[in-house]
């Protein structure tokens, strides 16, 4: 192995840069292998400057620090890109330029930290020939074939300081205190923030939620004399009656417009309860920041591990971990069953145990 | 000195546990007195249950705490209260039953925790005759009289934690951040934060912004390289041209549905600059949680204080920071004048030696 | 199902207080079964006052805080105990009596939350006929059974903390900084932090240590230009020579006095190398505080799933997490092999990876 | 102003950074002046390597970074340096060719960052003519002339979160926990934490203590019920009888060994209370991490302050933070009466009131 390089896709996610500064280590010190970094993602391909040497100086420092040194592009499709042609913004499908430069640059391995996109253009550049590694990458803990994604951890732990600050005001001031959480097809983060910040009621998108559900429950409670609540929503979270529930008539433009679910489960607190009923949205907040100590710890063993896969020419798979140990998975397996919450699994028993209404 | 009181009212603010606590602890301690909780603000003087004596073990263990035990009401008037009668909603004064019920309790003192809405209530019952003894409290830091108020800190460690983690992401992806923080009529946490977390762009009420200020700080950044950026924006930040700039022909109903100068600056800098441009509302997680260690020190100080006021009979007046001691000061004189940012003082000067644009 | 009693034992470790709550809220709401907290461990059950009711009231709110509302002792053997018997200290055997209160109690069960010595009690007192349910509690994770206990990971992040601290103090003074971590016989926080923290050498109980080696690592860094070094040392890292190498000749009162193999290492480093170096023991700080995320739910899965366990008469069992599920484990199984750090294990190997040295 | 220089010497404090890189943004800025980095304190001026310049490149990114990226020396006095002549070991005087580099470089202004000792040798070279301006810089608050330097709250802030995590420890396990805190001279970090975190007893250098007013305070909770305490303890604590106290007769090795206080009081307190105690030495933790919101605003704030102040050639002085305004005050002025805890002001009143012990 003499050359590999590594790239970083998608939304950002703490633990980027443990990934990369393991994955530069470990070949330069155990195999001896050159690493380029690729610049924001499959663009640095093409890019003027897109494409530099990484080495100790590069990696020295990075560990706790959030974000990707390598930078990242976050749009749909890596391989159409908008250009001006002649005055007129054209697509223009780079695609075989991108192919070009991999061969000219003639890789042993191309390890390619993302989420669900990048990994599956990763696994369509591997049935091309590319010698891929993929390092699975998600906030959101979605993606299959993995017990857990780093990135995940340290957003678990911004959500739950967030309901943490909000139970003290919600008390204080007898309030609903709705917080809206990432997770747009998963509710990970939700259910396990909701349940260590002690959320009376948590919406996932796995579970479609009756209005009235949460209404009951959060009368139940004013009734028994405790007057504040706390409810952790995942963006996806969705009633079960669907999108009329949420845009109500003559006022379409609603929803789309706050953008959330947080502000419509607060609408309907409002009204159904007669408890004034606060939202917030945690958004970007959840990307950033330095990793916790668990998510440095998992980044830096599967940018170790992605290096070694490369190493045995396990390409077109990802690193994962699987109970206590770190091993690698086909992508197409780990691409085929995205990851969602086991609703018949104990964490799940156990939120209701602990009195948790989950909306249905 | 046999008996008094303490009631919070107003937003909450880390450290109102901090100050009950004190106040409780002095009072018996040092002086061998009675001190009555009063629940939920004024209201709690004519609420059934809303007045119960405080001791050591009510206090026990709430000093890291955010909140008050003694929760607040936070509604314009105190003295107004939304009743029904004959099936109508009526507005009741209730001023005369709250003086009545003060005038029984006999109470040698009334401390009252709280900001400029709460300590005005406060001024005008002084001057009726209550023996009031203010402690002021505000997330905003723009009460008059004092250097400082308790919960301004902790709102300023929260506020620099996010642009910490907005750094990053915005670093990684090539984006504008901007970041709305509370300051209606002052500017201090954005200020503060802004400075403490690299902001770019500092937009406070004190300082009418240019959206061509802002557009020009941006764009000379990305021809310098540097593809991010992070504004701090307050939610009383307003353009020189005022409403007109922000509510855009056709869109009226734009401003007030997100509810925040956040998205109209990022708005603006996404046409004005061409790149991707987020925004993240804070809102409540400024007020909760536990309070930090300047404030638990500061609101204890306070406690204590007020209790010693009280028993000096330095009533209508409110305990303050100044320089490094604590002291009171005439209500009618805090209150007179409002605190704001000064725009010669040497903060300022700082932030725009620092290269940050205020957006002037 | 109609009355269980919880109690906890051995030291502190933050989760003790939502596995308490965890449990309670599931026997009441979902067995409508009766819960007595017994005081300060096995104790309780013979002191006066030690047995007492717990409901819905008596944990509210316990959740994100450290220690335990039912007290623990921290004690070898829980049934002697030493009294005054005319004058005299003597040492009673109070295990008739505890068996005698507990059967008069008429417990359908009896869950003892603890780590190694407490479940080795729990575990006779089953075979004795004692319906007992285990809950695994160690800060160091080295519990046999389950992938994790709660407490560890909220070690792990003091830990951590510890270690970015001392970076940029040791690089600013170009100092050799040692942490001396817990685990007397397991490495895992050492080895996690150290990971987490970006440490250059890592000393856990599972690898002897060659003094040589050590010095070796710190010379060659500097040798490089790199004037500062960390070293993460669990508190049961030993020199494969053993004692000689640790209590100098002339100088034995020196390793008990100070009490610990940080400050070994330090002069061991500081004598090879030339270098300033300096300690800190982080210690207690390891076991307090607010409960992690991970931590939170961890045991919160641990109490509802114990008091599963108590309905399905699963005794003589403890709650264990293996991958993503918690399920049961016979405690004899569970205790008859403590864990340890896998030496070739894919964490062990991406350590080396990182050019971390483990001193051997 | 053409060129200046920046050095920062004595011991690591938070915010060092966030000072380099508010003087460099000013100098280039607003005055388009030259900066140049001297390297690990005085040793720079002569040190090979040890002047280079500093400009917007190289400050990006420190503003949130403990340490300091000058490096700097920490030893009594930086014009003696132990060189190696004709194999003996010898100090040798570089005061010279310090002053003779300062006068090549040509500089309009030198800022010197640290504190006491740092300082009183910026106050000897200005007076040998050389243009200082001084920044101040002391964990322990303990400069004159200023309010507060920057640093102090970051170390307050460490301090009292390690008492919020034994607080816990402490009452689940009914021990009385001591903690060791930075404070030679000055007892502010013991005070202000010990405030914060809930201290029963707080022990600073400006007091000394009777070993009996402690176990008296001690006794008296475990006579109310309260089976733990917390005693926050300064380094320079001293009992009121002084060094007999500390070091028993046949054990005079044993505080040294031990270097602290903490012991000290532990062992009073297990002996005169017979209650399990333990002590923590913060030590490092307290001087490492990334600055607080407050230090790093302040230490901006002096960092711009600084090159004013040498534009306005205001030398031989140093910044100072004055109630709310940055201002300067001459070096002699401020090096005359180092600070300490003011015994008569509201400060230690309010500790006392909160029926917190001072040992007195």
């Amino acid at each position: 192995m003499k050359r590999i390089a590594i790239l970083t896709g998608g939304g950002d996610a703490p633990g980027l840069n443990a990934v990369i500064r393991a994955a530069v280590k470990t070949a330069i010190q155990v195999y001896d292998c050159e690493v380029l970094g690729i610049r924001d993602g499959y663009d640095g391909f093409v890019n003027p400057g897109g494409i530099f040497p990484l080495d100790h100086t590069a990696v020295r420092g990075i560990l706790p620090r959030g974000g990707t040194i390598l930078g990242t592009a976050n749009r749909g499709n890596p391989f159409a890109r908008k250009v001006i042609r002649d005055g007129v913004e054209v697509i223009e499908d780079i695609s075989g330029a991108i192919m070009e430069s991999i061969r000219q640059l003639n890789l042993d391995a191309l390890i390619v930290v993302g989420g669900d996109g990048t990994l599956h253009i990763a696994h369509e550049m591997a049935e091309l020939g590319v010698p891929v590694i993929g390092v699975p990458k998600t906030i959101d803990n979605d993606l299959g074939g993995t017990d857990y994604t780093f990135g995940f951890d340290t957003a678990l732990v911004t959500a739950t300081e967030a309901l943490d600050k909000l139970h003290t005001t919600a008390e204080a001031h007898h309030r609903v205190m709705v917080l809206e959480l990432m997770g747009r097809d998963a509710g990970f983060i939700a259910l396990h923030a909701g349940m260590a910040g002690g959320a009376d009621v948590i919406l996932i998108p796995e579970i479609p939620f009756h209005a009235r559900s949460i209404i009951e429950k959060i009368n139940s409670r004013i009734e028994r004399g405790t007057t504040f609540s706390i409810i952790a929503a995942a963006e996806g979270a969705r009633p079960v009656d669907g999108q009329q529930q949420i845009a109500r008539p003559g006022d379409s433009v609603y929803v789309p417009r706050l953008g959330g679910i947080g502000q419509v489960v607060a609408d309907l607190v409002s009204q159904g309860c007669g408890v004034e009923t606060r939202v917030t949205v945690l958004g970007h907040l959840q990307r950033g920041g330095s990793p916790s100590a668990f998510d440095r710890v998992l980044a830096s063993r599967f940018g170790a591990g992605a290096v070694h896969a490369a190493a045995d020419r396990k390409f077109d798979c990802m690193v994962a971990l699987r109970g206590e140990a770190v091993c690698t998975v086909p992508l197409a397996e780990a691409l085929a069953k995205p990851k969602r919450v086991d609703l018949n699994g104990d964490l799940v028993r156990s939120a209701r145990d602990l009195g948790i209404s989950l909306g249905d």
